[in-house]
């Protein structure tokens, strides 16, 4: 197999403007009218090789999905994936955006309450403690991510790392942040046949390892819920 | 060794009455009267055989130690752990209690308000679904825990059971509950050498086995607080 060189993948990605989003920040508060409708918007931030963003919008068109990573290589890959997985589930490509974008700055990309949902699967863990700001659920994006999400807003995150998911638990604890389904074993509980997963789950799984999953809530119809909860305690 | 039959536990209890309680519910609302002061009040609900109750009403005497269990024999095995742990650090049993009863009716035992501090260690996980309302963490107790715990009540938790550890978890944050020091691996963390063990937990850390641990936050102060932060997000 022939490798294409760094310019050839360029060319490449921007012959897909479709699909591939190489400058993103132009369309923030107009990603409605990126995909012509007003569905939902839920994002991956670290699609990685791009297979469960690809499963996941062919499985549901009437979401529309982002997947954003950093590098020209993973878009491409995502690319791939994405065709692939219209070849097997049918569909076409119109709710799927991949972006090449750095995550630290996505305030930039989207407006405030202009996304329903965000992925984190398998983000890098940083696992030593001077690089703590790096982690994906650190207080620093998850503030970026309760700002971005509208009402119906949720995080919905998973990981192999025990250490990052302690880390995460604790980080939206103290953000104060309502979490639900968490789970320690997500594969030992039941056989969930509606789980889409990434290429590191798939790997991971099949040696036994437990995956951590847990959903935050952070839209405003809990946060009334809970006002509610907390005033009849008080 | 002689073993003594159940005749002989039950009278050698009823010999230590400044120490072992086996008729509780006569003092609910009145455990300061019982202590002789307005210390914080802080119980182990489950205390088995008694080494952490024992030894950390010996670290803190500033502060009322109860220990709950159900069978005398655990309370006989308790109140040899605590003369052990006196001749070990010194200081009286004026400050703790042994106390024989089922947690199950735990309301009828403490006031509203009456305690500072529940701590859950190593609580039996009842594994099986249909006996999840026995676990200690199960709604029905929490739910307790909160009306006998004061303004600065706060729940510590730890077990070496990541079903029980998982079903907690969900447990808190579904009663919307504030939890931190969330630790899916207590002893990996750091040397602390402020934490005292269980007699399962030396045993397990031992194993190189992964604790569990957190804490949950239910006094009013915080909730005032976390209606301050909602307030602003609203």
């Amino acid at each position: 197999m022939r490798l294409r060189g760094r310019k050839g993948i360029r060319e490449a990605l921007e012959g897909q403007p479709e699909l591939v989003i190489l400058e993103p920040e132009q369309f923030k508060g107009r990603w409605s009218e990126v995909f012509g409708n007003d569905r939902p918007i839920h994002v991956e931030l670290g699609m990685g090789k791009g297979q469960f963003i690809s499963q996941l919008s062919a499985l549901n068109p009437q979401i529309n999905y982002i997947g954003i990573d950093m590098y020209d290589e993973l878009i491409r890959r995502g690319s791939e994936k994405a065709q692939l997985s219209r070849e097997e589930h049918g569909g076409d490509l119109s709710n799927l955006r991949l972006v090449r974008y750095n995550i630290e700055s996505i305030e930039n990309v989207f407006d405030s309450r202009e996304l329903e949902r965000i992925y984190l699967n398998f983000s890098d863990p940083w696992p030593k403690k001077k690089h703590a700001r790096r982690r994906l659920t650190h207080a620093n994006f998850v503030n970026k991510y309760q700002e971005i999400l509208n009402e119906n807003g949720e995080i919905h995150f998973k990981t192999d790392s025990r250490s990052l998911f302690e880390f995460s638990l604790n980080s939206f604890a103290d953000l104060g942040l309502r979490m639900r389904n968490i789970s320690l074993d997500l594969h030992a509980e039941e056989l969930r046949t509606d789980l889409v997963m990434t290429e590191y789950e798939t790997k991971f799984s099949q040696k036994g390892m437990p995956i951590h999953r847990l959903e935050v809530v952070i839209g405003e119809h809990v946060l009334a819920e809970h006002l509610e909860q907390l005033k009849k305690q008080m």
